[in-house]
């Protein structure tokens, strides 16, 4: 059965730069409106839910084209907000082979969502009409007023019986020097909140701290995630293992950690046309399978597909219905369709 | 010595996405005009013979566009007749990697082409002035009306001596329920006024109903072919196995059943620009070299190379002349040439 | 206080050459997707109303795209059904100076909404949930189907005491050679059932075949308008006169005839960017200031101006919101804004 | 009764900075190919006659993109020959309003026309299968080569009974230091030869060196056309005057003169998109006019309506039908037409 | 001869949405770097000298595509530093007719220009390498750092002999609530700096609080100017009155007050392509004109056809030679040159 | 210690067809300017040096672009002459798979570099104020005027103690019908004037004639390039080996031959997008090595992937600075950097 859920997280346009130009060799850009509370929101939408966005942009054209491109995506709006001066901005040059791509950003501090002042958001009213709520690390690193929306709202969910998402991303740059230090406690107040949550075994090595005397990744793997859920009560612990190959494919396997069971879904390797916002896939994939209430096998195959397809679209954004998932989760590689 | 070829079929416009967005995220699309004769046709004229369109476009400016757009291809355009009122469309989305490519169709069957009356075209002039004329399946899959025109003309040049080519090309969408129970009689009326025949053991199979003891498609090729040969009293049957592999190439290797024998081209491997049109190029190949008596193993392989090129030009309609077909028949993958 | 207000009406795909070109010269195209009740439920949604769409759109790729579009445009998409086969496109063609506009249409008798069986609406429902309702005369010009769902849907709303709105918008080519002949009855079934209508004295003379004894067409207006509100009993009626320039400027005068008493706007002389659906922005302003309750003059004023700046936009769909207009009601021409 | 109509000249590519930017500010171009002999075989065509060019084109890649447009255009390519090295190009700059636009030449000098060897032409062949023949004064330019091939086929041409027409377009940076004296000898020449011949007063008095002792420039005319008709025994000499106006729209009245009388066209005046090539497609308009044995007030009338529907569209070559001609010389400015 | 002209200012990414479309409809855009100190230092540069910029960029890809930018305006760039986080940007959307164009800015402040500590540039150095600095109120609205360093290289300059120039250039928006009085102080310091001023009567009369008695423009700047040279002891001071017209054209017309006495341009009327940056085109002709020490009358003269040719071009960097000016001001509007 | 280094050579218009079209199918170019000193020059500017080019472009709108072009690479433009009257032109058609890119000239030869004459370079100024010299094979093909530059800058600057470079590129088509025999000599001529010098086996055994008695490549290389340095007294000889593979991957080893030394980077494989130019950016590497003392092994890593990293940028010049060679030498394939 479908249900509601919201996603807290500010919105940035993406200014990116046509083929595999730099910067400094092309005049045009392509630009699109995205962050990962769009990107879960919208593939919720595409999976049957409605799919709500929790933010604040700014009044006036720039504002006025990323709700567009918000209602184009299928989110529903109506907690989007309008107030504050500007919106966060990053340019995005593709690479190419040996070549890295590179993301540039404006200073986001001062975009309408990270200075939206205390009482800006009605939790409450928010809280009544959605069954779940999704937050992420990249939010929980911008600043004092943003944490303290995330706990407030994360709580009154919780309150009110709701589902509380919390996927740990974390990026070094936006955290400063004391990277995981300073982030620590953040993201241990979070997941004292969260049922379902995104993470690796690098994660609970890194930012909380934890110390793992396995060698490979898929051993730490096995003994820090059960240690995490224990610790902080957490219902479902889902990510990937992700290599990248030279020849601009990568691979991906999920895993999902649920009654002290570790699921894992095949190992899929495919190439890349697009690779951001390819996470958020996956954990809406997770998500939908957990609010379906489908099988962990069934769950994790979908996330993983899903993360898949997402690496074949433009944008950040998934574009793929759960209809696309199944489809791709039973076939081989197709000719043209017609 | 160039001969004189007419390929009676729809022209349609093929409207592309750019690039590998779907219709929900661009704005633009790239036009061009195609169909199986319009592919033919263009690819003897780059061979060096004459190559004419019988067909029917609506008065106004797609009929305009379109009719340029033939003759630019080099097409011999006396027999293109304006009359009727639309024309098919076709959208293309462009697949990646996992992601498979999407085709839209308008309603054809509305076409200029498609309620072309009786009398439309003078049959006897056209086959008065041509040696050799081509039909596909798709086009037998329209309407009474236009299944009439292709006997018609198929009929009028056999009776002077041309030859008749028939591609049995099977669209399964376009037959509807009863799908190849209800082509099988128009197809076996067109197999009878054949000289060359485009088919693999499948159309055996499935379009004639024909039952194969072996199991490998190698197997069931040799087994049908001949059989099909005979029954229907057909010279040349030519055809392609195709194999479709995980990174965006293909491997191809094409037939020719003639006098009782099998010739087989190499088994082609190269990577995929654009697909479509592809089978339009090996069938000119075949017909190329059937007009000017190659020996078989030239005719075959000519064939292949030329739809291994079709792969690597946008659009469906094949660009590569004689000369260029040979030069990559004899080539291995080169530096820049300047 | 904003209202809820539907309209019925068909989505077609605007597919337009850039720039000046022709079909014969270009090779790509804009798309986007528009219709009266695009039109009209978009300029509602800017002016902060709910601004709903009763249609249908085919599954499938292109239905996809449309929705997302119409989604963007801010047009309520609970009423737009998804079935049947097809879209209505039009090819449109930007002339220059003495070199005209030309619009080219595909089938759109085939298309989901003119195919849509007995049945597919829930008439009642829309109707218990909206204050008005907008029909146009091209929608009405469709098949017998597409006229009954017209006539139910206005019943089911005034039989709630909604308001029903009808632009009697006359497209000579869409009612085949017996022209307005064929489309009285119709026409006059829709007056009946109407509150608020748009027309001049052209469409009384001509489609209504009343007579008029006077010269001009400012004499003729004041003479028919008012015998068209009594004999078919409507409140308000509202058009335009239009003068088009040599030097690409259109000049546009506004009317609003209610309680015996013609209101005309100020003549407006401007540059003209893309004409097409500047009629749908008056009648949108015209719509707005009724439900909002304006002074007759407020109204009239604000839908010419809606309707000159729906001119400077491109694309079928005005673009400005209440305040644009507002600020142009007021404003010269001026500098930059920064 | 449409004829065969041929035109000698040079094809060259038109590299054309998009929109209003200069070579040093954009990076994109587009091409078109064209040339006075491709517009007046283009124009003839869309009239309904057979347009024939008679050139020479590189082989290779230009060459064949060249040959591919021309077809495209509607031009009869029989004999547009391949052979020698390359093709002339030149670089257009749109100015706007103050700001002139810019042609930058390459070498044509060196282009595959302008060097093709004595017996390149069959021009035996050719004055055998048409019924006029057109030059222009660009060509004349070129080199006695290229000028000894047009008085070989002129000479053909007249002794066979066909047209001969001469189009004095005056380039002053294609003659050098001593132009029109350096010119005069071969115009003479040309002039004996001619039957229809394209000039207004200013080629008499500098090419041609003739004396005028009248002051405004309709004077001049008067007293020079018919002096220049007698002299060189010239049956049809026709012409324009143009007036270039602030606002970016020209005017322009176009003259014949013929049997010892002048007929004058309306004086148009009209907004400009492509000045480039509209003197081609009022020299179309006569040769039309004349072919069809017009009344001459038709011909000069068709003749200056197609040249100003060739201000109103994108690139060298006229697009407009007869049809388009008719309904422009009998319409007034019309709203879009759907 | 030619000199080295210094301008201090800030470096923006103008992002500008194609044609005339609105954030909301669009998904690319062009993209340049500009700013008062540019557009001076470029023009300069076009006039023979050698203009050269004093800013600060930040690291990384925008900052190289900005530096790379400037170079090919062909600016001088060993006064560019690089350091700081942010440029600063700002998105452009085209009007069109009654609908004016948007500009819309992200957070200036943060940029690396305006946070560029004491002591980032070396003054000393650079006041002795040149010949005049220009400076303009659009800087001064910074904030305290920027403005001393203006102050401190100002005094720099003109301890050395060399000349300052300030164009008083007002922008509301930048000075908050209390406007004229927050800024007026540090326009007075700058002024008593100043030989060379830009500003009209408006400027003397809100920004400098003077009052007029007088009623129109002409009078008032006719008793206001000539007091500001006297009161801050400047040598030159010259400035425009523009007027904007219904139909996309301006008239400009300029003065400059020099010696006692007012010199005034023809007053031009235009075409618009894009109309910022024009008024810094009109002050780099005039700051040519004083280095070059033309007459007054060449020197207005030249400015303002310098200024109207900079509406002529997209951008906001004047592309014009010292030679197109020169061009410009003896031509009437030409046909094509080539 | 940034050095100053000249490039003498050509500059040249590339005119790309966008995407894998063919110059039929298109209708838009991207242009962009470039050469082998072009190449050098930015390559040796990005790596820290002051990059000079030493040329000769023609007045008018494409000198102007050409020269914006290279002061945007970051390139010293002070001996970038103007004079003579064309700028050479190629397009390009880029291929795919197994359709090989095309490369077409216009005609170079009468380019305002090939026909300068004597004495239009100071060369003793440009000795004077450089450390060092390139040269290339494809100027020497060009013309006696042209080599005669050529022989006298590298005199001058050998004369002054600066470093003499030569790359040894030979093109056939440049040399006509005697090929090597007819280059021979000036090869001979330059190789005795040069200090480093870029070639391989093949040009010692073709272009010099020299025989040799190994078998493989690697064999042949050493026994000819020792030989080589002794006869002609180089200090350093290096190059590479290249290797095309199938799947749009190409491997390059570089080699540098130094005090009797053989140095070999690692044999480095990956993808590739645009293969022009890329062997400037390894011999950049190399004199940037070589100018700053690296040691051999370094230095030929370092060009080693300065040039596989010129294969992943669009144009034919390298864009990438010293740090991101060095990013590239210690990095595996990485994840998006942000």
């Amino acid at each position: 059965m479908p249900k509601r859920v919201a996603a807290f997280g500010e919105v940035m346009m993406r200014l990116q730069v046509p083929g595999h130009d730099m910067l400094s060799q092309a005049s045009t850009l392509k630009y699109s409106f995205s962050g990962t509370g769009v990107n879960v929101a919208s593939a919720l939408a595409r999976f049957g839910h409605t799919g709500i966005l929790v933010t604040r942009l700014p009044l006036g054209p720039l504002g006025d084209a990323a709700a567009a491109y918000l209602r184009k995506l299928g989110i529903e709006a109506e907690f989007v907000l309008r107030g504050g001066n500007y919106l966060g901005l990053y340019f995005l040059e593709n690479g190419f082979g040996a070549r890295p791509s590179r993301v540039t950003y404006t200073n986001r501090l001062e975009s309408s969502f990270n200075t939206s002042p205390e009482g800006t958001y009605n939790f409450e009213g928010i809280a009544e009409s959605i069954d779940a709520v999704h937050f992420c690390g990249i939010t929980l690193a911008m600043n004092d007023g943003v944490r303290g929306h995330m706990i407030n709202l994360a709580k009154e969910v919780k309150g009110r019986g709701g589902k509380v998402i919390f996927d740990c991303n974390f990026r070094p740059s936006l955290w400063g020097e004391k990277g995981h230090s300073a982030a620590r406690p953040h993201y241990e107040e979070m997941l004292r909140l969260a049922d379902i949550v995104f993470m690796n075994e690098k994660d609970a090595m890194f930012t909380l701290g934890m110390v793992s005397t396995a060698e490979g990744r898929e051993e730490r793997l096995a003994e820090l995630i059960p240690a995490v859920a224990k610790q902080y009560d957490i219902t479902a612990i889902a990510g990937t293992h992700r290599d990248i190959h030279g020849d601009n494919s990568h691979s991906l396997r999920g895993f999902l950690f649920k009654e002290g069971r570790f699921t894992f879904s095949e190992r899929l390797t495919f190439s890349v046309y697009d690779r951001i916002g390819a996470g958020d896939a996956f954990a809406s994939g997770i998500i939908h399978g957990e609010l379906e209430q489908f099988e962990p096998e069934r769950t994790v195959n979908f996330a993983a597909v899903a993360g898949m397809l997402a690496h074949t679209v433009a944008g950040d954004t998934p574009m793929a219905s759960e209809g696309d998932v199944f489809r791709a989760m039973e076939s081989t590689i197709g000719d043209v369709e017609r």
